[in-house]
């Protein structure tokens, strides 16, 4: 970044041991939460910068442009954080109408019924047509 | 808890290696995003058995039923859990209409504006009077 960017609203946050903190997309308008995934202070600054949510993949370490290959891209309307600073929220369009990899719209399917979790959302674009190459 | 207790829905979940997971609570109706939190297995199969969210908090290292001191106790309607089973998302009635130690509904009242987080959300009580013993 350039040596005249104000950095300060970024260190002002509480960085775990790991550099992360999580992140939650929220539909603007339905107010679904769509997906929870984490960002380091590289993807909370690109993700200003680019207006879209950009996250620290933990698993493959590495930045994770949302919708990078789905095209399922979440468009960035607000940041907000919490209390504590630790906690990041924001308030997205969906692209698509998919946020989840499992072709669904939000990753939050799964709803504890009788001591079990029962996916309750319908599948709305099959996968395998997602992520072909 | 019991013999007879099935903890299968509870082992299925990626407990992180601390034994926890971030549990984001939504408010039903409005659908407002009020905390983020965190649980470890206790924490959330108490949530279950009292039917109200109760935390793990990582500060204090002991389990924290949201609303002992202040009376704002979240109510449990539901309890989703993400994609890849390591995010837990309650949806809850939050009694005193107040979520934040500050007194306010959510804890997501910081907003990021011209490089600064602002808050933007009013006061509802002061702190000093729902936390007097």
């Amino acid at each position: 970044m350039s040596e005249q960017t104000n950095n300060d609203w970024l260190e002002k946050l509480n960085w775990d041991d790991n550099g992360l903190l999580p992140a939650i997309a929220q539909e603007q308008g339905s107010s679904k939460v769509l997906c929870l995934a984490w960002m380091n202070r590289e993807a909370l600054a690109l993700t200003v910068k680019e207006q879209r949510a950009i996250y620290w993949s933990r698993s493959r370490q590495k930045l994770w442009r949302k919708g990078e290959e789905s095209g399922h891209v979440q468009q960035l309307r607000e940041i907000r954080v919490d209390c504590d600073l630790d906690v990041i929220l924001l308030s997205v369009i969906q692209d698509g109408d998919i946020a989840c990899h499992t072709g669904r719209h939000s990753c939050f399917y799964l709803k504890l019924e009788n001591q079990d979790w029962l996916a309750v959302d319908p599948v709305l674009k099959d996968p395998a047509l997602i992520y072909r190459k």
